[in-house]
């Protein structure tokens, strides 16, 4: 099943940029009155008829929409250090993408090696991995900001700091947190605000990972004077990017 | 920490071959004297005087050894077809052996695009992960073996089968798979033969993890024969590798 995704759809046309029509058109050859598939990024994906075939500007009229097509029941944001290995955290992208993700925040820590990180590419790769996988919705890829900072932003729901370090801060296991938060009646019955369409009243997770050095002491202090609670991902010493697949797999297992 | 790997090693003397000499000596530059971090890849590190520093056969004299350093509860063999793109396999060979696996087994099935694998870089990704990730046990990487061969094998505790299509075959979970087995005291007391040591008494795993075209039918059917549990790993459509690392994690998170 080959998927192609609209920039812009009104829920009767979907409007496909350059890239696509190309892959449409000249790669994979359809034409005028074909039958295609195209998500909106937001979650709906659309059985459409081909309408102009154009390989800059192809267009397609609406059969069917599916909306929440491949959601998953959670929302989770996952704040990762991007490594110095750019490959590794793309890894990280694509991998989250396939388990299921709703926002990648690249954030810069103070012991970050790479202090710059451009969200371009993981765009990309975001967008190849929900096609592969079926998923109608894109995860944003917010831009980078410094651990403070995005540790001080206001989010609904449960926040958790990855920490290797056994220091002042106790540690809980990750799959412990999650288990009580699912639970224990502590997920949110609505939520309003941020929410999206198809999203209200899931439960909202937020995992923080850290960079090769991990979190400074102070930052962890910073994220759990803010709510964050410090969680382990388990015994095994794992790589950033692993690391951040695991916790992934952690939210996904969980509501397995 | 700087871990390297000993071929042979007798609980007195470590010896490196050429790679890990050159490293230690020419890269790091340690010299006679100096303490020393060795694993001998079946499980034990051991705290190391170095005797010898030859640039190719460097040598080490034991100061304490730290048997199942690194060890995860349980042994896990994971079955994966190689995926067309050798890279994406080495991607789940890191990514397994950083959560814990004991051996992954290369498997040829009727879909496999993939019909010949060698097993040497993986090899050297699973010593590279094993080091990195302060392991002391290297999972071993077996000669490939058609799915067929595979599943006649005689095999202790619970095997799996991963499997996209609902078809004849009904599924479960891997998670619930999992917990049944490590919960409703299946889990075998004392194992003999093939349990290495270090090993007696964990519970064994298995899980198989099909090639893009997922198994046959006719090799389902060969597995469920043969005492494989048909499962899936949830709703979401994952490539090969991120299926076998999928079910790696699962496991990880069944014992954490």
């Amino acid at each position: 099943m080959e998927i192609f995704y609209a920039y812009e759809s009104d829920g009767r046309t979907c409007r496909l940029d350059s890239d696509e029509s190309a892959h449409l058109v000249r790669v994979l050859r359809h034409r005028v009155g074909d039958e295609v598939h195209i998500i909106d990024g937001e979650g709906t994906m659309y059985r459409c008829r081909l309408t102009d075939d154009s390989p800059k500007a192809a267009e397609a009229e609406v059969l069917e929409a599916f909306p929440d097509w491949g959601a998953h029941p959670y929302r989770l944001t996952i704040g990762c250090c991007p490594t110095k290995n750019n490959e590794r955290f793309e890894t990280f992208v694509e991998k989250a993408v396939e388990i299921g993700v709703d926002c990648i925040a690249p954030l810069i820590g103070e012991r970050s090696e790479r202090k710059v990180y451009k969200t371009e590419r993981a765009e990309r790769i975001a967008l190849s991995a929900a096609k592969q996988s079926l998923k109608a919705k894109l995860p944003k890829i917010s831009e980078p900001l410094s651990v403070r900072e995005f540790v001080r932003e206001p989010r609904e729901g449960l926040k958790l700091i990855a920490y290797c370090f056994e220091g002042d801060v106790p540690r809980r296991s990750i799959k412990a947190a999650l288990a009580q938060y699912c639970q224990a009646g502590e997920r949110p019955e609505g939520l309003a605000g941020n929410a999206g369409p198809g999203s209200v009243g899931l439960p909202q997770i937020t995992v923080l990972i850290g960079p090769e050095g991990d979190f400074s002491p102070e930052e962890v202090a910073e994220a759990v004077a803010n709510g964050y609670i410090p969680v382990h991902l388990g015994p095994s010493r794992l790589r950033t990017e692993t690391a951040a697949i695991t916790a992934a797999e952690a939210v996904y297992f969980c509501f397995l």
